[in-house]
């Protein structure tokens, strides 16, 4: 296994740590010294120097402003329907820049060295804020990224403490913006050691189904789209003190609940898309097929997971979709000398035409999206380094939707493969595509034809239309 | 991908260069000279120097014996019930050293320097002297490593060659060896460049189908247990050449022809074993599930390509064992440092006791078995290695079953296990496991027991019990 | 790169994070509620139910107990001298089990959820009893993990604090146990984001060799037998926005004003052991000679880093050992499916054999010697975890030193190397093993002798005997 | 080890199976049915429908028009100052499509199935027409590859056919075309199994000798410009039957004495670039260090190689820049998803233009060049695909040049990085670059400045800079 426990490995774990150490290490002056309760209120703007983010042209300089060519047949809000994107409050507002080797870096100034539940409200203000300087209306959240826990860990606390900052982000999401998808954070707490819904103890999952009703339930309030199901501790870590089995058979009674629940509860319209919850896009497909759940969930892929499980993001986008389960998609992406979950903003513009391309070929993500599953540097310090971020990251997103358009509009990509596979276009090729091809007849067809022609494959052809596009 | 073609990425896939670089050099004195037709008669034995190989014993320094200690309770007829090791034909017969990097290196005596039809079965009267020999009595083949292609490709021609060489191996066989499995050889031809099952041309699909048809066949007549499909070249090199849902319906309506044709010709008692026709046993579990042919295969596991697509064996057996999928499986290892198929024999007793705890909870591999799909290195070259090697082989897996059983009968490692899972043994775990534990019944209970108790999981305990078998 | 960094990529460096959040969440009733100020004293044991650990033999069945074969031929007591363990306060007395992924799981009795100086001191006595306990006579430290910093980062006020704690762990180590080595922690705090000797900043230059001048003369006052360098920030994190060729000058002259000092202060009779500064240890072996220091520093190799920069461990401590350059092991290791460190206790037999052997080549590693650099499982969370992990990991070492013992006894292994370099001990070999064989002769030679033979490597020959003495 | 040997694993390896599955398996009726000896003459162009290759701007749409962006400030002659593009014999006319799974795939017309001297030089002339049509004048050549081995492999006899090719070859240069390099190929003959140079038989290593001052006599006397050391063998399977030590002081007199013969044959103006003969320029560089070597060797960088090390190409560039050793690079590329050497042709403008930015700091690679060690992929088979391949591969790196270029002249990725190391460029850094900073003065100035100040390193914004440039 790649990760600590192998099933359910998925999109942005680094952001666990958060919780404890988020803060930075003294109380910050401008806060009146009011840390220890932290009730000190924060005046006026959470990022005075920066602008409303604007489309400034392809030759722009100017790091804080768009440059990604919008299509000429579009405009940017048409851009808009196919990309959706979405801040993660995690990565964004929770990050640290801890690592396993290394304290916390970032020391933003609206934090005030606490967990408290003032601090999640100003935190979660200064989030609406960014969105909205940002230019985006979908945000994503972990309920225990967004509200601290009640003390002694009581359910019922807790949730009264998540019902407050819920409020409160239902009031700053306005009319326009909205969840892209809300999840429960099942992995962070000593208690999820061994995993929620597989964990070996019947206590935890019990909790984690009560954490996830509630979770479902406050996405459902905020409008949200989408429930996202992680799973960072769903695995194990030796097969010696594992029995593999009943753990997926636990996990499948906990995602059946799940179903019922949330159609229960009327989460109508929208399918939740369902995270990719194990190795990769085929795992996944075959656990929900074995226990019957193909129909009730969709994939989250993650580019920087797809690369950890040696397959490349564009593998695992197709895969998907030809499974019919392409949800979601977290716009990450990985160190290819790393061997671990580096979760960096997507800045390579062959990467993102590749990805654009597979969304396209979906029709689009709706009711799913972008989410921008990636953190700043540890090294990035500056407040103004989270714009820049994901300027790059839209901007690396928007010349792939350019460059996926013209190899389409193009059309010698789609011709190349169409004519490769012309040989099943004749009357025999309908027959086998239907299923009526049996060995008898197959046997007796190829004695008649003898040794078949075999055409070249032309890849280095399609990869030069490929880059000639980017 | 890892692998030329993603789907079907298969085992033993070195051997395929045999057929074109399979001869010495020069013509071997011995043989008379008369090379060039391949009619030189081979006198007397083929391993002349080597004894029939027996058990001496775990002190035994004797590297032409087997030292594997017996387990205590059963006699060596018993272990090869557990064992049903094969003798792979291709790597041990026409394996010869050559790599990407270097020309042939293994000079074996009884070859004459050419692909003919008498030296096709001079070699198969050496393979049956090996075999009994080596004291097992099971072989698995490919159609093209046993017998030479008739002039000009011609299938009928081709076939009639088989037939031949198949004849012979049947008076050979005689009342006890019997194959393993056989399969056809759909990758190493030119005409498989774009795959068989999955070629983009209409005519090779024909042509696979036609090859198969007849391997089918003879592996029936020749008594095989089980019927494996490689599909070393079922995949592909980029995506932007390639539709890769229309080539996995192909690859769905080829297995469903091959399905329909077991029955047919009443291959009936045996399941045919699938390879693992993808990057990973679940992969391959849900290919199978989605076209319907979960009941119609099982999987081959080959140790060292679980490694290279970032599993432990022992995770694939497992997974493939829970599936009900368990069916092969292919014994060899490779090397952690190389990223590609070395398919060396398995010299790791750790190793073989992990999988032969799950060959055990499995009730072993009837109708499949171990086929030793490993060949010796290219430095090693004399005669006496490939009994070496092989010898060791069965030694490391003897080892490895006795080591199993041992920890099955001490009993502490499943007593470890039981215990972490044992809050689910009780009445409310009970009626969880039986789909009956909604969402509101659950929040009530969490609500009420309160902050779950999680205890140690025990790793490094169960790391010291298992090490202490070995 | 692999690593946040490339170069100085160390051993543990996971412990980083303990000094922020090694404190359980709560404050333990036994300790009186005292915890705020972390006055409270701890009486009487730390390790009530655990014995004083004893040699039982191969047959025990005593977690708590050792059964390392002992070497017929020698005392347990001459063993130590092969093996010369040192335990690791950090993983041992820091480690919280906290992951990327998760919160600290480890609630050790002692710790008081501060990290005040009086529960350093009430540490420093718990390390003493465990490594009494254990049988040990050797430990190894970082400089910022036994004690705190002072306020505001006060360099004065920090190295008084270290000396309290210091002149302490002196008084507890009595006449028996020593040092192997300290060192200083240069990653963790924020002002090492960019590296210590290597940052981009000249007051954090400044600061590091302030630290390190501290560090080394502690553990000289303790009687330590080495000191490390570790460098898990020295490296980069993206080409675009460093200067290697700077960076690597810097770390030069900060390694010579080290040497320098090294000789000022008297650290006479012991050589200072070099850890492995960087990618492997070849890579480390061209730095310290560009730069003339290779008569200063000796390598120490972490195995499980050793696999991650895709070498084997065997491979790595060969290579320190021809260069001359071996002086201490970290003894852990990774797992083969995950791409980072897990810092495992080593518990492999054949691997421990194998690093065996490069020690017993190397005539043993005094003044080095091994740290178990390892860390308990997140899930492991019983106090005796501790215990037992070490135990293993220490009857690993002690199997793989008995095996390696019988392999150099047995000498069958080293008679095949030795055959097979043999033509190589002639006249005209010696004379090219002088340097005295220039190409015209040479090739007068290889006209004379013709097509040269070439023998069997006997590579599987080799690994049968290898297995055979596990 | 990642490859079959540690040692000097090399560039395009791939090829070396060439010579012996080079020839389609018919004998083509045009050559007259005269493919036994291989006299049949070759009448006319080799290439009758390509167009000498001309540069046809940025929009073209002509898969066989060079378009990659010309310099504003420069002429194409210009351009081609930096890149001194070579033309890879062996892949390019001896690769077969055939891999270790499968046959040869093409079947060119020219070729007749055989391996005679009459063949070879037709191959030659094949050789130069293309390298007239692509426009470029440097090939690269290894000696086995352009001529046969005489029969029984007698030096003299080997010898002589190479003179012959080489003499056709010299008068075809003409006055322009001139080898980047030649090489002997030490690795694809069974007696090298066990290496060249290390190999453990004194023959072997008398008839490497010969071989290589032969090599490095054709190519002084075409006017090559460079000699590489290959050393695919070089290295080893498993360290149990290997004696290290032994080998690299073996590999050290070779290269010792293949200096003093350049010398001694006056190959004088130029150094001969070495070949990257270890695991990664590091590596190689403590090898040339401890022989005493450094000066008479540069490397020659393999980008699909640095990858395979776990490194980017781009590190391994500026390693071997740092350490003044870049001599000439291998413009091919590999799969992220694939773990050995792909050798495609390069294609990914964003790594072309890192590689660039180290070519110009390097001030160009001359007398060193970009040889095109890359291979047509085996599904490839029209005889345009060669030229496709190497004129997209000619249009990256040009491509690559341009945007470097830009980068350059903007100067804001140079400013940013000269701004992070600034507080290093007052008196006090000037004092430690100097050598002049002992720890006493370092504390010192610690103690005085107080925690220092850590700026943003800016990693999103230098990664936005840069991929606005492409």
């Amino acid at each position: 296994m790649r990760s600590a426990k192998f099933l359910l490995l998925l999109i942005s774990l680094n952001v666990v740590s958060n919780i404890v150490i988020a803060a930075p290490p003294t109380c910050p002056a401008h806060l009146g010294g009011d840390c220890a309760n932290g009730s000190g209120e924060w005046e006026g703007e959470f990022f005075p120097g920066i602008p409303k983010i604007k489309y400034e042209g392809p030759s722009s300089k100017n790091p804080l402003a768009l440059s990604g060519i919008m299509l000429k047949r579009d405009s940017w809000k048409k851009m808009k329907d196919w990309m959706r994107f979405s801040v993660a409050f995690w990565h964004t507002f929770r990050g640290t820049g801890g690592d396993p080797f290394g304290a916390p870096t970032k020391m933003w100034p609206w934090e005030d060295g606490t967990n408290s539940l003032a601090m999640a409200k100003r935190r979660m203000r200064a989030n609406f804020e960014f969105i909205e300087k940002l230019g985006v209306d979908r945000w994503c959240f972990h309920d225990k990224i967004i509200a601290p826990d009640g003390s002694s860990s009581l359910l019922m606390e807790t949730n009264a403490n998540l019902d407050e900052v819920v409020a409160l982000a239902k009031e700053l999401q306005g009319t326009k913006v909205r969840p892209l998808w809300g999840t429960a954070q099942l992995f962070h707490h000593p208690r999820y050691t061994h995993g929620g819904a597989t964990s070996s103890e019947l206590g935890v999952y019990l909790y984690a189904a009560a954490q996830v009703k509630k979770a479902m339930e406050v996405t459902h309030y905020l409008g949200g789209e989408n429930y996202v199901f992680w799973g960072g501790r769903e695995g194990y870590q030796s097969l010696l003190n594992t029995d593999m089995e009943r753990e997926l058979n636990h996990m499948a009674r906990f995602l059946e609940a799940a179903a019922a629940y949330k159609k229960k509860i009327g989460f109508k319209a929208q399918e939740p898309t369902k995270h990719q919850y194990d190795w990769d896009a085929a795992t996944a497909a075959n656990f929900l097929r074995k226990y019957g759940l193909i129909d009730e969930f969709k994939l989250n892929i993650e580019c920087n997971h797809a690369t950890l499980s040696g397959h490349s993001c564009h593998h695992e986008l197709e895969t998907a979709r030809i499974n019919g389960l392409l949800g979601n998609i977290d716009a990450n992406t990985g160190d290819p000398q790393i061997g671990w979950d580096t979760d960096q903003f997507m800045m390579d513009v062959a990467e993102a035409t590749l990805v654009m391309l597979s969304v396209v070929k979906n029709g689009g993500l709706a009711p799913g999206g972008f989410n921008f599953d990636a953190k700043l540097r540890r090294e990035s310090t500056d407040v103004e380094d989270i714009f820049i971020a994901h300027i790059a990251g839209m901007d690396t997103l928007a010349r792939g939707l350019r460059n996926a358009a013209k190899l389409i509009e193009d059309g010698s990509l789609s011709e190349l493969v169409r004519k490769r596979y012309q040989s099943f276009d004749s009357e025999l090729g309908a027959q086998i595509e239907a299923g009526k091809g049996d060995f008898d007849l197959l046997e007796k067809k190829a004695i008649k034809w003898g040794e078949p022609t075999v055409a070249s494959a032309k890849q280095e052809l399609a990869e030069m239309i490929f880059q000639s596009a980017l």
